[in-house]
């Protein structure tokens, strides 16, 4: 995709209108339209990647020092009592839009938003396995 | 809960054994021993916090730029096509231990592990009702 018909360029550039909650030269905040709970967020750098890990060091630190101030509020203004913070890369994890996005979820005791498979066991060996392989990429 | 009690606290100590990917003076990778699919990791900051928006944002910023060098990593070891990055703050969030953790889960398509609830709809005004909650409380 081209970042000029990415729906999330389109909002940053207000091609595409949204309800903003926060904005600065880096950053933007505005409420998803389908919300999964009420007050449910997305905050986005204004830069388009597709891939939190294309993004460089800098503005993924000037996004993530913003979910906290920002979950406080929300949380606060739909008095829900605690929050998912949530970033989908790929089709696969659940990414509709190709670029970068934290969704920042009220949640409330029971309220069954987001599940998730049962967790599993290693067999004997593997966990070592992974962790070498992991530990070779990261040189 | 005491830091000194905290299962991450432990383990960030040595007091508790783990499969480490990455560590630095500020954070701490390990794999989860009953991961949601194989790679599930976890990034703790080493200080004790109970939730994200407790954080200072030197705090958040050191741990967010380790996400997607790890998650790249994690991914090609693993074989997987993509990834969530998932940070829960409260029980009724799914956290179950209270110092900060960011999950980072290699997906595959179709595998099912994460399902979230139905997308709502805001009745008319309530979306900006929200917003302006939200942009007062931010202020």
């Amino acid at each position: 995709m081209v970042a000029g018909e990415c729906i999330f360029c389109q909002i940053v550039d207000g091609r595409i209108p949204c309800t903003k909650l926060f904005e600065n030269n880096q950053v933007l905040a505005f409420l998803d339209i389908n919300p999964w709970s009420e007050g449910h967020s997305l905050l986005v750098p204004k830069v388009h990647y597709s891939l939190l890990d294309q993004c460089s060091s800098s503005i993924v630190s000037a996004v993530a020092q913003h979910i906290g101030p920002l979950a406080r509020a929300i949380v606060g203004a739909v008095g829900a009592d605690g929050y998912n913070v949530l970033n989908n890369n790929g089709r696969s994890a659940g990414q509709l839009i190709d670029h970068v996005h934290f969704h920042i979820i009220p949640r409330n005791s029971g309220d069954g938003i987001i599940q998730h498979a049962p967790q599993g066991k290693y067999q004997p060996g593997r966990i070592e396995e992974i962790a070498d392989m992991v530990r070779e990429l990261l040189k």
